[in-house]
């Protein structure tokens, strides 16, 4: 048994919490920005004065190792890989990515210390590009599926940048990125500690999510087809207003959403009228959606009501409509003998837990389709993320830290 | 009785609707622009090579007279004016101000042709930048309650630019723009034949339309506030989601228009949901409003009840809303006496009529501040415009100048 310092991991997360900092109180980390760059040389400053190595992988992704660990084990054995990310949305929080990588620093930091015999290595890393400024899920994915220089080239930023561009200039060199897939027999196995970015945690007063899966999503785009009219010209009864039907498909999500199940989730998160003139009836209404549901089965049902309600809408104020959705990403079930030795972990601290859902992407996602791969959540404060007032309480953290502690220890012990 | 040369009328409508075309076969003349520079210099040279006289005032408006019909009166009296606009909105149509200038320079033609002696001069007039580009009636604001050059420093185009840089390169002074301000005296009565841009003319099988005023317009903006999550992992019952209270609020437009009555019209042309991102619940949504009622007193009760719509909808998903209104547009009346005299001439060629409200703003709102006003409407196919579609068949467009010829003549030798 091995103890967290969780002074020092609250002390860390602070200072992390300082790069980037936005006039709102929130962070903005975009993947390989002047500030993302900087709280990478930050983290590999960490992990260079507790006697850590760092490499820079050819996506940019940093793998850390204790050398006086990996003295003690057979170095070229398949590795306990843990960590998360430290880029993040523009304007969100200090919590989310930066937590899981702290965390797995300061295991590795406490196993480096107390020169703990393990049979197999154990990694620290963080991922480049987990909040999917240039390609979802861009560190990880590219160390499991790989991307070519030709996918590389095309790929473009949210401010409109080209990944080549700024990837370069952020010291990186495509060829490497291309070649960033990891050979066979890397990966031992995986266990990522995050924060829930959701209430349930803490609604129902519990210490530890054992995350069962990857829930699946379905994305793309409806678009309601009127016509463009004069505001003020044409009677409302000689109207097609594609805005008028935008707004009743919009109003009908949650009951949607409720019709597939109460784990389906539904957002509308841009819309678009056309061509949007204050004056003008919008002739065409795009609704971007993110559609959410733990099953394979229940994200279809969801889709299938979703088009089924669009087209309703769409006949119902005379107008035509277009679904453009992209192919489902299946659910990502997490490997269950990881999630009974997080149970455990948590179970023999004392601490209650539970099987949980993630309704968000995560890293591990794609390290599961290499290794056997856990996720540990702890509680978000009032459930918020990915904005400035996302917080987890200290004893949380702590509480988070110690049970990936004891996981990742059980693994390298297997 | 002077006829109007309808092959010539139509002739001229084509060669105009030539200049700036768009690839999908509008018309993009933005005021100031290098197409609306082509189109004045066009108009010129009609002008011109017809014998008549054109003088640019200082804001930009052409005034055309004839010398020969000068010769016969005496020119320092109020003139009759007539004269619409050849700027258009972004990808417009060829008959949206186009029709009202052509008309009335084929009137001053023909006046100029025949030699008629009348009681008073006319004027063929084509006003700056109607469709408001760096201001609502700009040429014809700058002719009645004129703009101080602070004000029209202060101007910015649809594009972005500044007034002051755009009309200094097309040849325009500030000073004199400022200075463009009509001394009494100048404006007899006024006359403007215009396109409907509605379908009622078309749809009640009536020829002209007599103006009876411009309704009154509301404008502004309602935003619904809530809080912005994380996608997936907030479930449907813990959200707070401006964008459905937004959608609700659309969905429900039609509804609280035709509580305020038949003649009511409001439009949502933009909406804009924050953060605006595909995968956040949006933490407010932002919808521009635009709604008519041809009467004060209709206006401010359809204010009332959007107003109330809002904050009913806002309560009803537990959010709050903001509403932000500018003053209301009072209706602008226009002369009955001019009512009267374009009727009769209607009347008098056999042509069916009836009054209709406006429910565009046009320029002859703002000269109804200075002299004695009035519109006539021709029908518009399928009531389109403002975009490719607009359309007006030759014959309407006949009658109208027609009719706008006699309305001259007749208030010329009022």
């Amino acid at each position: 048994m091995i103890t967290v310092d969780a002074q020092r991991l609250k002390k860390d997360l602070i200072d992390l919490g300082s790069i980037g900092r936005t006039p709102s109180g929130g962070l903005s980390r975009t993947s390989f920005s002047a500030e993302d760059l900087k709280a990478r040389e930050w983290f590999t400053d960490r992990c260079t004065e507790a006697g850590l190595k760092v490499e820079t992988d050819g996506i940019g992704n940093l793998i850390v190792s204790s050398p006086r660990a990996d003295a003690l084990t057979d170095p070229s054995l398949p590795a306990v890989w843990s960590g998360s990310h430290i880029d993040t949305v523009p304007d969100g929080g200090a919590f989310d990515g930066a937590l899981g990588s702290i965390a797995a620093l300061e295991c590795l930091r406490r196993i480096h210390e107390t020169g703990a015999a393990l049979n197999r290595p154990v990694r620290c890393v963080v991922y480049a590009d987990e909040e999917g400024n240039y390609a979802s899920l861009l560190g990880s994915r590219a160390l499991t599926r790989g991307f070519s220089r030709a996918e590389l080239e095309t790929l473009t930023g949210r401010d409109g940048d080209r990944f080549a561009d700024t990837f370069t200039a952020a010291g990186g060199d495509l060829d490497a990125a291309a070649a960033a897939k990891l050979p066979d027999g890397i990966v031992d196995s995986s266990v990522e500690l995050h924060i829930e970015q959701g209430p349930v945690l803490e609604e129902r007063g519990i210490d530890i999510g054992v995350v069962t899966g990857i829930v699946a999503l379905g994305s793309g785009t409806v678009t309601f087809h009127g016509r463009a009219d004069h505001a003020g010209t044409t009677p409302m009864n000689a109207r097609q207003d594609a805005g008028v039907a935008a707004g009743a498909f919009l109003a009908s999500l949650p009951e949607v959403a409720a019709r597939a199940g109460e784990r389906a989730v539904v957002t509308a998160g841009m819309v678009t009228f056309i061509p949007g003139g204050a004056n003008v009836v919008p002739e065409a209404a795009r609704v971007t959606l993110d559609f959410r549901e733990p099953t394979a089965d229940g994200v279809a049902v969801l889709e299938a009501l979703l088009i089924a309600q669009a087209h309703e809408i769409a006949a119902a104020h005379g107008l035509e409509c277009t679904v453009d959705f992209a192919p489902t990403v299946p659910p990502a079930p997490l490997d269950e003998g990881v999630q009974a030795i997080i149970a455990d972990a948590a179970s023999a601290r004392g601490l209650s837990h539970m099987p949980i859902p993630s309704g968000a992407g995560h890293d591990s996602q794609n390290i599961a389709t290499i290794a056997p791969t856990g996720m540990i959540f702890v509680p978000s404060v009032g459930g918020r993320s990915h904005c400035p007032q996302e917080n987890t309480r200290w004893d949380d953290v702590a509480r988070g830290a110690q049970v990936l502690m004891d996981t990742i220890l059980a693994l390298a012990n297997r």
